[in-house]
Order: structure tokens, then C-alpha cells, then sequence
């Protein structure tokens, strides 16, 4: 390991994963070297890759300095690197794996936000502790740098919200579902077919994977370190194509989002469809396996970031960035300088998540109330008594006997008088199914679009 | 000045300029210090504010410690202010101001656009010679954080090319053209009368504003120096009604782009107004006073950043990230770690830039001919001779004895084919007026939007 600033010796990189990400981030990394080498001023150099799967280590081309293992410790107790890169995904061994690594004073690029959603703090913690480098650019949107802008770019202005697209899947599935008028399943299946979806596809429909990157983006906005398990997350799994129609009605585009906002005292964290007008939403455009992470700055307005979220060359570019600002650390001797959060860990402040019963927002509601007058009077009635104002309503498809859908889209309520009124509601005998409640997030691009 | 990695004293900063944008960051600067102070570890103090404007300097609201004056030079010559923030604009002093900082062992932060692509490579040679910081993320984008994009997260990526509507006074003065269908003057006096255009606007309407942008964000894509002077520009004075009404026929938006792409041997770097295609091109959508830039990287692909591109406060968020970054340096001692354009000065590969005679590119063309027979065959003629194809034609209002307009869109051509034919056509009794052209620009985004 070098420390002298004038040091134009090589900086060893061993490589722990080689999937999809791990393949691309070898083949950018030998592509690119000369380019990299121009940039630095010093050049990067493959020391070792890693794989437990023999195939994938046989395949790939390496240079003949590059050692090849199945043994992760094999490149975590070499002195010779001092900087590996996990790409492994899953919490273990990854854990165990980037602390060693840590503890023996290596800095680490990693893409895995499950392991730090779940280890951020003992992960950060011993960062700060050994004084190294942690980068972790690829962990959310791919190759949208939406993390060092947060952590550099902005670091200077209040952060009011951070909210985005940052499962591609999901946002594949909602998109063809809402183009195609197919149903979950069948939108699914094509995800699938197509390779945009895992043949086990919870983490992302379920809108796990997108609560793992929005906690990251929140501690990172907001200098908080954030309970992966207090964030409520909702996911895609029971959306239904008669609800994305009404929505069309309203002029309304559904779409999985990651939103996190400074409350104040607390911060409010969650993931869950939302309702975006297409008209004024940047975030309402982006179609198929694209992401788009919105900021809101308090003097800097609305920021919008928008690329590839996923896939083996975007996301290398991210690791890439990472790896070349670690190996200057190493190399001038200042790791440790910018802290791996935007803030030093030591000095964070923590805040509490807030309930998802205290946070507000506009509404929109689907009952399935029976075919008879008086309903929509019940109706609003039930939601007047609780300050809840409509702001427009949809009946239709009049039948005889049957129920029907009302849809009715409100102003800004808090989500309480909105839970305790769909109590009542859904236990009368005024409706026939349990009423579908989708939040709708107004636009803070407003006058940005045409 | 402070060199210790452990030393938490005050780093000074020194602000020479307090008009919109100086105002901004002292306002930022004073509001946000807690904030700043969490995140580095480290406070920042301002030491001193300077304009030449007694009244400004009067008006401005500062700490005890801070020292106004008029003289640049009390900042620039006191040892206890290690950085120094100019957003007084113009080429001098603020060229000699910067030199001096510079020479003295100060990083200089800036907003100054115009001084850089035009003294660039004096600014960014001296920065190298005495190991400071210069930061410039202000200089394009206002609080689009595109310089640390390209210097830091995409730096171990190919950048093939860099676009973007980077002026927002030409941006407001096209979109009211086109919304409201009124002419060039009327726009401008609208947007004169609500502070978005300069009582002068010549900088901004003739493209030289987006020239200068775009040639730091050519110079920084691709690690060579950038002859402004060499930089094809076309403002939008010429820009009339009629063009953007043929051109929503097609489907197609106007706007004023800076472009920037890597051709190889030479690089491609011009300013003019093009034509987008409304359906797939992000940029299309960007309206009024906003900015936005689209990158494409070899391994990333396409890449949009969308926000504020001017005003006092988000373009003092980016002053204050460049300033928190310098400060790093400063306070840890690490100055001078990160190339200022991303590539080390002296290692940077010289291109020229290609000459607009040999970009090939899509065109719209409107001829305004004699209403007779055979003046198509007779255009379509000369445009197949020199091998440029025809995409679609709109011709209409045929008037007795008149001229009317023949709108051509042209597949892909060399643009020295197509002036070769216009010279030809232009000089020709068929047509009455010269030729309009407008480039086409197809949208590396396509797939993404909906």
C-alpha cells in the first residue's frame, strides 16, 4: 500500500462476486485502464477475482498478473491489495467479508444495499473506525449517480425530500400493465420471460429491494441512521388494471416509489405505489427499466436524475467511479477524508421514522359499493365527518343488483382520519369488498414541463 | 492555513462579488453553517465579502468577524483565508483576481463561465503549477451537478457524448414561441419584462452563454483543451414561428442545444437550435427556465440530469458543495488530489475539433418556392444528386403567383452535402427566399419514456 503523494505505483484491486455486475465491472476495468491511468495518474491493476462458481472463474479473461480463486480470504488477507470490491450480493458472507476486509484496513466498493440496509451501522461504524473508504454508488439507481450528489454536490443545502423509481422491475411490470391493459400476472410473466424479473420475484415486487435503497438514500439526505424494519414498504403484488384505468381517467400514472422527506423532528420513510400526474411529473414519464430519483433542495428546487437502474454496464461505471476515488485515497494517502455517509459517523444525529398513521397526502379510493341511491351521500359523509374533502369523484357502470366502483380522489388528509373512515366503511354494509386506497404524490417539477 | 489532518479550526472563506449569485451563497453560507459544520467535521467562518458597490456591500447582512470591502485585493493578499469564492463574472479582473488567489496558494472557487472557456487553460495551468482547488460546478447548470459527474462518478467511463439545453433564457424565450405563437421579438420583450432575459440579451439569444458551457463540458468529457473560438455557434434571433409549427407537424420541439461528442481523432463541439423529437427525447419535455444535460457513456448508455439551471440560490448550492469540497483539501491537507477538469493538465490528449462541414446530422430544410410545377422534382433532384434522402415532405397554402413554403426532413446526410445543394438551390430561380435549415437531433433516450 502506497502513502507517498508522488507514488505513481499501481493500485492492486481484487474483485469478490463475478455475476452480472462483477463481469461487467472486470470488463470496464480492462477496457478502460489506459483511460483510467490518464485520470488518476497512476494506473489501476487487477489483483485477484474471486468466485466460488468454477465456471464463471474459468471464464472470464483476465491479465496474466491477475490471480484467480474461489477463496475470498485469498484477497482479504493479501497486503498487496488494498482495495477489494464486493459484488457478491446477499448479506453473508458479504458481511463478514467487507468487515474483514475493513478491519484490515482496505477500502471497499460494494453494490449490495441489502447488506447495508440491514449492516449499515456496523458496516459505517467500523469504516470510521479503520479510516478507510467505503463506496457504495452502485448500491442505488445503477448507474445514476444520485449518491455522491448527495453526498458532494449538495452537501451544502438542506435536503427537504428525496423520492424516485428505483426498482426497474416493478416499474417494467406497472408499465406494460398500464400500456398493454394486462393484468399483474400475465405483465409478470412477460418480466420474466424477458429477463427484467427473477424467477423469484418478492424482493422486488414486494418492494423489499426499493426499501433497502430508499433507507440508504434517507441516511444519506437526512444524517440519520435509518431502521430498514420501521419503513413501511407496500408493494406491487395487488395492484389491479381497473384501478390504473380509473387513474388514467384522472390523469394519473401509477408508479412504485421510494420517498423520503424531512419532517422535521422526524423523517418520514416509506415505499408504496403512488399516483403521479402525467402531466406535471417528471417521474410519471419514465417508462420500462428506467430509474429517476427526484431532489428536492431547499435553495436548490427540484433535481431530477434519470438513467439506467440496473444491468451489468451501467451499474459497473458506477463501481468504477468509486473504485478510482478509493484507489486516490490510497495513493495520496487521504483515505477517510470525505465520510462514507456524507457525515462523519460519529456526528449524526439520529431521528425516528414517523408513523405512517401521522403522514398526509391526497388520496385516492375505490369502493365497491352496492348499486343503490344514498351510497355516495354515506360515502362522503363518513369522510366529511373526519375532514376528509373530495376533491373529485367517478361512478360508473351502473348494474342491477350488483356493486360498483366509486372512485373518489381527495385533498391533502392525514392518513389516520383516512384509515379510521375506511374502518367504518369497509365494515358497512354499503360496500361489497374492502376499499383499494392508492396515495397520490403531487409534483414538486411543477412548470418544469411542457 | 491549516495542514493537520486532526486540526478542527475554521477554514476562512473570502467572497469577491455579491450580486444574485454572491448573495445567494452568503445567504446559504450563514443559513446552512450548522449543517456545513456536521458534514465536514470542520466550520467554515466567513472572513470577508467584497464588491465594488458600496451599496450592495452595505445591504448584505454578515457575521462580526466578517470584513467588508471594496478591494479584491485585501482578500486576495490575507494569509488567513485560504479560499476564496469570485462571482463578480466578467474576463477582468476576475481573471487577474483568480491568477493572484491561485499564485498565493489559495483554491479558488467560481462560477465564471466566460472566464474559463476563454482563459482556461491559463486558470487551469496555474491551479496545476501551485497544487490548489479550483471548483467550477456553478459555471454550468446552475445546481445541476454535472462537472462532478463527469469528473468523479462517470470518470472510469468512455463518454461518447454530452448535450443539453444549458441557457434558460434562449430555453423561455422558444417554449413561449412555441406555446403562445408569437414571434421572436415578442418572446424576448416577455421575458426581458420578467427578468429572464438581460436588458442585453446578446450573450444569452446568440448561443455565446451555451458556447462557453458547453466547451467546459467538452473539455472535462473529454480531456482535452477546447478552442472556444473553433465552436460552431448559432443563437436563436433568426428562430420564426412559422418553422416551429412545420416542425410540430413533424412531431418535433425546438430547442437551443450545446453538444459536445467524442468522433474519434477530433471532437464535435457546437451551439445551435435544433429540432427534437417530441415523443422520445427527454429533453424535448424540459420547458421554461430549466436546464437539463444528457450524457451518454459507452457502458452507462444514456444518462439525464434535469433542474434549476440559474438563479442565485440553487446555483449557490453549487458554489457550496465546491467550496465544502475545497475546504476538505485545505483542512485535511490534500489539495490539489483531484484534477480540476478531471484529467491531469499535463496529461491530457489535445483534439482538435472537427469543422461543422463534416458532422453528419438529420435536417429540416424549408425552401420557399414558386407555386409551379416541377419545383419538388427540381429540389428533390439536387438534394439525390449529392446523396442526401428524403425523410418526409410537407407542402401546403398553394397561392396563385406566390412563393409557398416545401418542408423537406432529410435522412442522415454530410453537412457539406447539404450546403453544397442549398447553394446550388439558393442561387436557382425555383426558390425565393434563402433556405431554412434546422439539424435534427435523434434521441439516445429512446425506450426510456412513455
Amino acid at each position: 500500500m502506497t502513502t507517498h503523494h508522488e507514488n505513481k505505483n499501481a493500485v492492486k484491486v481484487g474483485v469478490i462476486g463475478l455475476g452480472t455486475v462483477g463481469q461487467g465491472f472486470v470488463r470496464l476495468f480492462l477496457r478502460e485502464s489506459s483511460l483510467v491511468a490518464q485520470r488518476l495518474g497512476f494506473p489501476l491493476e487487477l489483483g485477484a477475482v474471486c468466485d466460488r462458481n468454477p465456471e464463471a472463474l474459468a471464464a472470464l479473461k483476465v491479465p496474466s498478473g491477475c490471480r484467480k480463486t474461489a477463496e475470498a480470504r485469498e484477497i482479504l488477507s493479501d497486503p498487496e491489495i488494498p482495495l477489494v470490491v464486493e459484488l457478491m450480493g446477499g448479506l453473508e458472507p458479504a458481511r463478514t467479508f467487507i468487515l474483514e476486509a475493513i478491519s484490515a484496513g482496505k477500502s471497499v466498493v460494494t453494490a449490495n444495499k441489502a447488506l447495508l440496509a440491514h449492516h449499515g451501522e456496523e458496516v459505517f461504524g467500523a469504516v470510521a473506525r479503520h479510516g478507510v473508504d467505503l463506496g457504495f454508488e452502485a448500491s442505488v439507481g445503477g448507474g445514476i449517480p444520485i449518491l455522491r450528489t448527495l453526498r458532494e454536490s449538495l452537501a451544502g443545502d438542506r435536503i427537504l425530500k428525496v423520492s424516485g423509481i428505483i426498482n426497474g422491475t416493478c416499474n417494467y411490470i406497472l408499465s406494460s400493465m398500464s400500456r398493454d391493459r394486462v393484468d399483474f400476472g400475465t405483465a409478470l410473466k412477460e418480466a420474466q420471460r424477458l429477463g427484467y424479473a427473477e424467477a423469484d420475484p418478492t424482493f422486488d415486487i414486494d418492494g423489499i429491494d426499493s426499501a433497502h435503497k430508499i433507507s440508504i438514500l434517507a441516511a444519506m439526505a437526512f444524517g440519520s441512521p435509518v431502521s430498514l424494519s420501521s419503513v413501511p414498504v407496500e408493494g406491487i403484488r395487488h395492484i389491479q388494471p381497473i384501478d390504473l384505468d380509473f387513474g388514467r381517467e384522472f390523469g394519473y400514472v401509477l408508479k412504485l416509489l421510494g420517498i423520503a422527506s424531512d419532517q422535521g423532528e422526524t423523517i418520514d420513510v416509506r415505499v408504496h405505489p403512488c399516483f403521479l400526474p402525467e402531466e406535471t411529473s417528471m417521474l410519471a414519464e419514465v417508462d420500462g427499466v428506467f430509474n429517476a430519483i427526484e431532489l428536492l433542495g431547499e435553495a436548490l428546487g427540484p433535481l431530477l436524475l434519470f438513467g439506467r437502474g440496473a444491468g451489468g454496464d451501467p451499474t459497473a461505471t458506477a463501481v468504477m467511479g468509486d473504485v478510482m476515488e478509493c484507489a486516490r485515497g490510497i495513493s495520496h494517502g487521504s483515505r477517510g477524508q470525505v465520510p462514507a455517509l456524507g457525515f462523519p459517523f460519529a456526528l449524526r444525529v439520529p431521528r425516528p421514522l414517523c408513523a405512517l398513521d401521522s403522514i398526509s397526502s391526497e388520496y385516492y379510493l375505490r369502493f365497491m359499493a352496492h348499486d343503490q341511491p344514498g351510497t355516495l351521500s354515506y360515502l362522503s359523509g363518513v369522510l366529511g365527518e373526519r375532514g376528509i374533502s373530495i376533491e373529485s369523484v367517478i361512478q360508473k357502470g351502473r348494474q342491477k343488483g350488483g356493486s360498483v366502483p366509486v372512485v373518489v380522489t381527495t385533498h391533502r388528509a392525514t392518513e389516520s382520519r383516512v384509515r379510521e373512515a375506511l374502518s367504518i366503511i369497509d365494515s358497512s354494509p354499503h360496500v361489497t369488498e374492502k376499499t383499494v386506497v392508492i396515495r397520490i404524490e403531487s409534483a414538486p417539477m411543477e412548470g418544469a414541463l411542457s
